[in-house]
Order: structure tokens, then sequence, then C-alpha cells
């Protein structure tokens, strides 16, 4: 006792080799994983176990799954499990004010992305992470410090009021867009960070089910009104009701600020979504008692400190909802954390360093990614022309599969990493720029001049890739 | 006692109109001009009363005073004062690797910068401090923490090792790049912030004084050692010595990270700063003892809490010290705020709305000048076409006055806001574009076809200025 060698000893068998701050979709996943290839692990979360509390989910209610999500749980062996619960949504549908649908693929046919509760899909992994002895989880364990020179964790239990000092080997922190793993790397020398909001606030309402349990809207669709400025969409439960999440201005003419009343809030539904006010019978009790979530942007760098403490998921990249990437992305963190694991074995620094560098500008671009498509999704997808070039872009892919994939589906139906699906997407672009002018109906894209023009931009494509 | 009247009297009696965090020289001018409106002034300091300590200070030696300084300082009646210590640097002197001079005025004739010491100036704002009776000093008091809701600051003194506990009415934030103040804010509901650095740290380094105390170099010029990638400045300090700064990448074949050793020092300098070295006895020890400071980027929103509490200076825009306008700015920041106070009396709502609506334009404005004049100083003054392209622009704004000023003499020799002088002078570079590929020598600004297109763009100036 006391002697240098016996303290050491002490320490190694005190010392979790792996600990994770954040129970939520992203922490309990990487449990899982980590588990999985022999590793002890410790997981301390802020709130309840949310299978005890049944309490209301800080965070919006469904997800959308595509398959960078469904490849992580695939690595853990539970996707088939989550799929029984999902419901595949092929395609977009869009409301417009007189209540008129137009539609849009999402990919080609049987691709789908899938409406998940999020609640339902965290309390899967924690059931799963309870079954694995090597986890050992810690609820209401709320994270007051990071000491990253002592490598100990200052622990605040809000049930049992105590506090504790913690030792850790290995830190990972998911514990959100609000980290306190983060807040403690944010003061190390020469930390890049910046959290950004959009002027844009969330509220979440309900489309209730119909008589039997029947689903009011297409069921397997992901529905949106695009009003110009403004949005709101529809994703689908299993009990036939709709989650609905309006997307508005906190300030301005039509805005949180303007709508304090329920009969204002009856009124102006009424307007501007008139064919979804007869199934929303809470509509303005919700509005008013609901909160107003914020859209928080978050990036930093460093996202690794020596060998460690790594950040993952929103701790990391935090981004706007509008990609429905936000879970993907965090869940491809585990599985590419995964892959550099058996790819390095356990020199732990070169993994997390190969970690940032490989996550961070696929994260950057998918925060630029997810502003753009609300940029789509609030507009353009109510204007004709657009959607008359997503049908060309279509048809494009299908002549030139191996040219031409929409950067939708590079997103969302492929592993290909979010920045060079980014890269792809804006040359797209701008050869649409170049075609559309040609192009006033879908017939168009068959006239002799316009497959031309197609073939050759398809040819500098292939010289492009060639010299890749 | 007891009674809600009784408590009221004792809690107005109790609260200081004005608190200030910080006494740098932002918190110090500040507090001048509050108690000169009448208002008793309480300022905390993390640090020591500098006139006691004599301590090194923490940030750099020398700063560049321009206009917008000198009129922050006129307006509490010190420019006098300040003048007789400060050194006119009239122009550039361009040092390359041969030792070559070149030579670019900073404005018209007697028009100057001027060095000053920072810590002679904080001295001299102190001891101005001191004679008002309004102002209380209070040294090394670190705030703990803001609470924005109570207002309430807990203080901890690092002399006494005593806390306490202090309530507030109208809170100054002049606490610098790593404001405590704004650090309170950062945890109100949607706050914008971001904080990046970079990848250039910078090392003091000395200059020393001939025989006689003379100066080794021109005495009225700020020099610089343009290279490139980096480079090296030196400011005339009042005892004949020379302040330098080398601005260098941290990583790289030519870095801090790859100059370790003394003879590495020398060995870089004598081949990059010939002329220099024989001036700079010290070189070797002081580059390795002096610490590397890095180079912050600070922006954020909002710069007030209510009513309660306004960020100044560095605690709200830190920007990097390339255009000599970080200490300017934050002093404008004070002559601003006291001319709204002219304006709207003690309507501090209308004033903070007014000061940060105003001023957040001009100090993101200022923050991109500031990393456009590194890329100025350190690269395009060694070039040849670029020092002509200068000396163009001074005989267009010789023959048109009315239309142009330069753009370093905008920000440098005028109250533009900083906005409107960015905006200028993108305008003037992009007439210089189409202008300088007509001229190869300075005469040629005389050519009748030069003269006739520099006509042409002036009246488009004036069309553009009557619109406005």
């Amino acid at each position: 006792m006391g002697t240098p060698s016996s303290a050491a000893t002490a320490a190694a068998t005190d010392l979790s080799p792996c600990t994770i701050m954040g129970a939520g979709l992203v922490g309990s996943l990487l449990a899982l994983y980590l588990a999985r290839r022999g590793h002890v692990v410790d997981v301390y979360e802020r709130r309840a176990d949310p299978r005890l509390s049944g309490a209301v989910e800080g965070r919006s209610i469904n997800l959308a799954l595509s398959d960078r999500g469904w490849r992580a749980l695939e690595g853990v062996g539970i996707s088939e499990q989550v799929r029984e619960v999902a419901i595949p949504m092929y395609r977009r549908v869009m409301h417009d004010q007189q209540g008129r649908l137009t539609y849009q693929p999402y990919g080609r046919e049987n691709q789908a992305i899938y409406s998940v509760s999020r609640g339902g899909l965290n309390r899967t992994l924690l059931n799963l992470t309870e079954a694995d002895p090597r986890i050992r989880m810690h609820f209401n364990e709320h994270c007051q410090h990071v000491d990253l020179r002592a490598r100990r964790l200052e622990m605040h239990n809000t049930l049992t009021d105590q506090e504790q000092t913690l030792p850790f080997r290995r830190l990972f922190g998911a514990d959100g867009a609000y980290s306190a793993v983060r807040g403690a790397m944010q003061k190390t020398d020469r930390y890049e960070f910046s959290q950004s909001y959009l002027e844009y606030g969330y509220k979440e309402l309900t489309i209730e089910a119909g008589p039997n349990s029947e689903w009011q809207l297409e069921k397997n669709a992901l529905h949106i009104w695009p009003r110009g400025q403004y949005m709101m969409i529809a994703l689908p439960n299993l009990d036939g009701s709709f989650n609905c999440t309006l997307f508005f201005p906190y300030e301005g003419q039509e805005s949180f600020t303007a709508l304090e009343t329920a009969p204002q809030v009856q009124e102006f539904f009424k307007e501007r979504f008139p064919d979804a006010v007869p199934f929303m019978p809470d509509l303005a009790e919700e509005f008013i008692q609901n909160p107003t979530g914020s859209l928080i942007t978050v990036k930093c760098f460093p996202w690794v400190h020596k060998d460690e403490i790594v950040l993952l998921g929103d701790a990391s990249h935090a981004i706007v909802p509008f990609y429905g990437q936000g879970m993907n992305a965090g869940f491809e963190d585990c599985s590419v954390l995964d892959s550099l694991l058996n790819q390095y074995g356990e020199d732990w620094h070169m993994v997390f360093s190969e970690f940032q560098r490989q996550r961070k500008p696929n994260a950057d671009a998918m925060a630029d990614l997810a502003i753009y498509n609300f940029e789509e999704m609030r507009d353009r997808v109510a204007n004709p022309r657009f959607l008359l070039q997503k049908k060309i872009e279509s048809k494009i892919s299908a002549q030139y599969p191996d040219q031409w994939l929409p950067l939708y589906s590079q997103v969302t139906f492929s592993d290909t990493p979010y920045a060079d699906a980014w890269a792809n997407g804006q040359r797209q672009e701008s050869i649409m720029q170049r075609l559309m002018p040609h192009i006033q109906t879908e017939a168009d894209y068959d006239l002799p001049a316009v497959q031309e023009m197609v073939r050759q931009e398809m040819e500098k494509i292939d010289a492009l890739s060639s010299m890749a």
C-alpha cells in the first residue's frame, strides 16, 4: 500500500477502459460497438432512464433513418429489429395552399427513408446495452466538470444529490450539441468553435389517426407544406398519427411572435395549411403549450484530445435537421470509428487522429447540405420548374447510372463521404443550369439536341473521374 | 427595516450605477467617459494594478494609435498628454532579404500612425481614473460567475482569497477576448458565438538602441520584413529600441515547430532577416524564452442583455492585429457609446440597442479588414506591381480628393464606419483591376487614355454617391 507499483495496479483496476458521456442515440450505439470489441464501458447520462420515466424527450419526436444509419445498426446486428418498427417513406408529397398535391420520389423504386421514433429507437438501444455485461449504465449523472489534465470527471447525481470524482482513461463525448466534454476542450489553447442559430424555430404538432387507426394522409410518404419562407412537414407513426413540425421564423409578419392566441393560430393554419387543419383537433392547444425549439449548428476543431478524448455526433457537429442526417451522421461516426479500430487495432492515437481527419470535412459539408435542403424544402419544391428539373435528373441518372447519382441519393442512399457528395452535387447543379434552358417539358429530354448536350456533359464527368 | 420601501432604498444605495469589468485600455477609458457624465463607476480587474507590480503585460508591447483612438482620447481631454509619449510613424519601410529598402507612405504628408506603449498608455489612463472621485478601482478581483437573472457577480479576490457576491445595475464587459461577462451571455438562448485562430502565432523580440540611445533603423516608420508566408515588423520606442514581432506559422518547414534550438534560430534569422540580426543581440534567448502568442478572432451576437449589460472592445470583437485597429476600435466603442448617451439621455435600452445595431456590422468588417491586411503586409508589399498600384492610387486621390480616399486612409485617418470603408475599398480595388493592365510605370498615369479611364471611373463613383 502506498508504494508506486501497488498504486499503479490499483489505478489500473479502478479505471474503466472506456467512458461514454451521453446515453442518447449515438452514445448507446457506441457503447454496443465498443463492448463488442471486448471493452468494459461505463456510460453516464444526465437524464433519467427513459424506459422508467416515460418522460417526454427534449428533442424532435421522429427521425428519418437512411442508409448510413442502417449500415451502422447492421454493424451491431440490430437493423432487423429496428426495421420492424420503422415506416418506409418512398416520396415527398407536397401540399399547396389549395390542398393540391404534387409528388417527388426520393430515389429509385423501393428506395425509402424510414420514419422512426427517437424515443423508441433509444429504448431499443438501451435494452441492448443492458443485455451486455460489459456495459454499465449510469443515469441521472450530470457532468459538472471535465479535468483534461488529471483525466477526471466531476459528476453530480441529480437523484441522490451525491457528488463524485471519477477517473477516465478513454472518454467519448456523445453528449450532444451542448456537450460538457466539448466545453472542457473549448478551454484548451487555440480551440476553434462556433455555435450559430437559424432565425427559425420549430414547433411539434400532431395529425391524429383516423377511425380504426387509419392514416389520414398517404402513409408511406414525408409530407411537406412548402410556403416559401417557412414550411410544415409530417412523418407517419405506427399508430396512424403523424408528427408534424412547423419550421417558422421567430420574428416578422408570419412568425412565432405574431401568433400568440388560439384564434390567431387557428386562423393562420386555416389559411396556410387548410387541408391539414381538419386532422389537427388539438392544434391551438399544442401550438401554445409545446415549446419552441431552436435550430443550432455547432462546428469545432479539434475533435480529439491526445489519445484520451474524442467527440462524436452532435457534440462535434450539430446540424439543422432538414436533410434528416443528424442521427445518420452520428451513427456513421460510430461505424467509421469501428472500422478504424479494425484497421489500426488499439493504436488509439492513430485511430482518433484519423477519425477527425476523415470526419471533420464530411461534417462541415453535411452542415452546409442541411441548410441547403431547408431552402429546397420550404421553397424550391413548390416550383414546377424545380420539379421538372428533378424529373430530368432522374432520367439522366437512369440513362447514365455510372456517371450520375442524384445528390439526394448520394447523401441518403450511399456511403459516399458527405464532402464528395456535396462537391458532386454542386457540379451536377451547374450542369443542370446549362441544360434546363433547353427543356420545357419532360419529353424535351429526348430531343436530339438535348441528348447531345447530356452526352457531352457525361463525357466531361468521365474525363474528370479518370483524372481523379 | 424590512418594509419594501426601506429595502428598495437600501438596494438603491448599495447598487453602483455602473460596473465595468476589466481595467485594460477600453475599461479604463470607458470609466473616464461614464464618470464625466456623473456616474459612480466601479471597475473590477482580474490582474494586479500594473502601476504597482511593474509586471509584464500579457499582450503585445506597442500599439499603433490612429485617428479613431485619438478622437476617443480627445473626448475625455487626454490626447495631448498621450501625444507626448507617442512616436509618429509616417510610412512603411520594407526590408527585403538582401536588406534593400522600399517605402510606402501611410497617407498624405504629416499623416501618421503613432507607436505607443500599451503598458504606458494603460498606466496613464489608470492615473486619470484615480484622480476622479466617482471612479473606484478594484484590482486582483477575478470574476467567477455572472448571474444574469439575479444581476449579481461572484468575485474572488486573488490576494486575500476572499469571495464576495456583488449586485450590479448596469454592467459593461470590457474584459477582453476571453470575457467572463460574454461567457455568461453565451449561455443564453440562441447566442451566436465563434472563436477562431490563425495558423500563425507571434513572438515578440527586441532591436536594441544604439550608442547614445540612437534608433538603429529609421525612427519614424513602421518596419516590415515581408516574406510571403510570414513576416516580422518593428515599431519604435522612446528609448531608441524597437519592439519586433515575428508573425510565423505554428507548423511547417519554416515554423515555430521547426525552430527549437538557439543555433536554428540564429541561422534562420541570418538568412531571412540579415539586416536586423546585428541589432538583436538577445535574439535566440528572447525567441526561446518569450511566449508564443496566438491570434484569435471573436465574433458574437447579441452584445447587449436587456438594458443591463453591454460588451465592448475585445470582449465582443477581438480581431487579429494586422491593421492596428484592435485598440482603436475599442476606443471608438467608448466614443460611440458616449455620443449615443448624448443623443438618447439615460434611455439605456435605446442606447444599448442602437450601440449594437451600429457597431456590430462595423466590427465584422474590421475583422475582415484585419485578415486582409495580414495578406497585404506579409506578401503583397514585397511586390513592385503592388507598390506601383499604391502610387497610382495616391495620384488618383490627389487628383480626385472628393471621390477617392484610399482604403488605408479611410480606416486609419477617418471616422468613416468600418463597414463603409470596407465596401468602398472593395469598389476601389475592382477599379484598380481594370486600370492597372494599362499602366507599367508611374508616368503612365498621365497618358491620355489612362486619364480618360480614370475620369470615367470617377464619374461612376459620383453617380453612385448621388444615388445614395
